[in-house]
């Protein structure tokens, strides 16, 4: 994959075993210059150490480093947990001559197991040393867990007359949910803009992108996307509500939906992906709840798995959705077959069967009751999705 | 499966053919007098024809027979539906010589297909003519769809010096989720009760067991739960507030409770049936919110069929139960091993992967903030799940 980074941003990998050998499995994102941010975490109660970290950081919205590792999510693992972040954003803040308050630290993989430190300690000054070593591509590819591809999209935009890059790496694979998509993800941009332009730009791209994503409707630990801007590539400065600013954030929330889309496409055991778009309902939150419902229902998730235009199992997530649903005028579509019209069959089930060995599937419903709509990203469920999670740790 | 049925309740059954031959899947329930009656339906807002038509009926509080189908649920169906429930209880009236008011109707299986009433229609004579020649046992397997055993449950109890019978059949399977177990339950007794108390009781009962289980998180449009009492046992009238009615609460309690376990028992594809305690939560409906988000978890429920004592998700789930967490305070049993504590691992998970090869699993969990508890049992997800569902109407 094709990847070109920002200005002056470098990068770095290594292998410390984490969870078993093999693999590059921590690495390091740097910018040579100091960085805006902004970040947006899970909203689970129950946070992984890293995340309480970068939260109090990322108040200042400054920031220079980011390590990351695989296959320990260092989550619930006590004050042992809180420690060994603290350690290793130290230890890459000392080698780095860069304040530990600028260092941003995630991680991703099992809950519950205490960090490695023996495996990962001697591993830190070499992940320094070997900066510039490494493309953001190998970082993709050392934060991945499950995922079967690394993820990574990127734009170039112009402002003024200065070129800007926004690149973006993420991973996924299981434990999806809205509020945040479960995952990591790092958006680095040469851009040079203010906090506040940074930070709305990146809520709204998040909203329509990694919150509208469903996998199997759990929420993890560790979700985290944060995004650094070092300001290199010379622009003027970039303030809300400008015209630099619409053009920066339609990039990043290409960007943001792209990597939404790939994460669904990834999604453990998947084979299909899944977009469901709920239209005239009562309302947006409404279409939402009804699209989610619908999302996370293991029998409709089954059923499209199985090429199973089974359209009265959208019928009953839509009944228990809590939306506003008048049977009688739901009109349903799969792959542009209208399947049911006015809460019945139009007898095309046979047809839809068919349609439904596509490998993208698209579900429109037509609640036809209001004027509020909502779009959601979801995959099919499959033995290999059971078959993944029940042999994760083994 | 030993069955006491109680007294002058008759039965009967015959194949319709309504989803395909080779299998009983119509069937009678006609008590020889008329019976004071109960029931609580599905809260989906998408509701089978058959459930409108019962929710109006059941008002009356009166009744004389139950006729129920396997194979089509009659949802999803339009007026059609209507039609077709309104006329199987109008013709099964006529012929019993009872007002169609008090003839109930039940359907369960595929969603969205019109019922096959030429098939059915020559049937329902049959029905009524061989009255007495099936058991209540044959009953219980002519409404199996995915269910792989018949699933009874009956209690004797003594009220002043009469004996009464309290016998009941149910239909579990998949798309089960609390509000309410999604499923048919029918329950007989020859008990002399008042309705108000009847349905006190019912209501009792159901909370504490049907409520309180869930295989997939989907909620049916057909759930019914239908209670019939004949009085033939002669026993002075039952009513609330008594000695009599805690006896009949109990024996009732007793049986959905045995029922609700045999469903979750036999959920589709499950291997293992698992039960859930919170303790100590800041309240009851906390307690409750923590116990589901854990019991519809696919990651846990996967963890738990590949034997992997994978707590950390447990800790997720409650995370984004919505319940007050102190992660902190948490500590987690399975089987009875302690597998965390205080949040953090007690470092016997190998130990614990052991014991959850177990076909039973108590996941107890103490929040140690308040004094809310609640029990709910669910089962693992496992390929065969995935596999029936996506094979259901092939």
């Amino acid at each position: 994959m094709s990847l070109e980074a920002p200005k002056r941003f470098l990068f770095s990998t290594a292998e410390a075993a984490i969870k078993k050998p093999g693999r590059k499995d921590i690495a390091l994102i740097y910018s040579e210059t100091p960085c805006v941010m902004a970040g947006m975490f899970t909203t689970n109660k129950i946070k992984a150490a890293p995340v309480r970290l970068d939260m109090q950081r990322i108040k200042r919205g400054i920031g220079r480093a980011v390590i990351v590792n695989s296959g320990n999510a260092n989550a619930c693992t006590g004050s042992q947990g809180m420690d060994d972040a603290f350690e290793m954003s130290e230890t890459i803040g000392n080698l780095l001559k860069v304040s530990k308050e600028h260092i941003f630290i995630c991680s991703t993989g099992v809950i519950g197991t205490p960090m490695p430190m023996d495996r990962i300690r001697p591993k830190l000054p070499l992940l320094v040393k070997n900066l510039g070593k490494s493309s953001l591509g190998d970082v993709a590819s050392a934060i991945m867990t499950t995922d079967t591809f690394p993820k990574i999209a990127y734009r170039k935009i112009t402002c003024g007359e200065k070129e800007i890059v926004i690149s973006a790496i993420c991973k996924g694979a299981g434990m999806i949910s809205p509020n945040m998509a479960t995952m990591l993800c790092f958006i680095i941009t040469d851009a040079n803009i203010e906090r506040a332009a940074l930070d709305a730009s990146l809520r709204s791209g998040v909203s329509k992108s990694f919150n509208r994503i469903t996998i199997d409707g759990d929420m993890s630990t560790n979700d985290t996307v944060l995004i650094m801007a070092n300001g290199t590539a010379g622009n003027n400065i970039i303030k809300k509500g400008t015209k630099d600013y619409r053009i920066f954030s339609e990039a990043l929330s290409d960007i943001t939906f792209e990597l939404s889309r790939l994460i669904v496409k990834d999604a453990e055991g998947a084979s299909k992906l899944v977009e469901i778009e709920i239209i005239n309902a009562k309302s947006s939150s409404d279409a939402l709840k009804a699209a989610f419902a619908i999302a996370n229902s293991l029998l409709v998730k089954t059923a499209i798995y199985g090429n199973d235009a089974n359209w009265g199992r959208l019928m009953a997530a839509l009944g228990y959705s809590g939306a506003m649903i008048k049977e009688e005028f739901v009109d349903i579509y799969l792959n542009d077959l209208k399947v049911a019209q006015g809460g019945i069959t139009t007898g095309s089930d046979m047809e839809a069967n068919e349609k439904l060995r596509d490998r993208e599937i698209k579900i429109l419903i037509d609640l036809n009751i209001g004027r509020g709509s909502a779009r959601v990203l979801t995959c099919d469920l499959t033995e290999d999705y059971v078959r993944i999670n029940a042999e994760y740790r083994t």
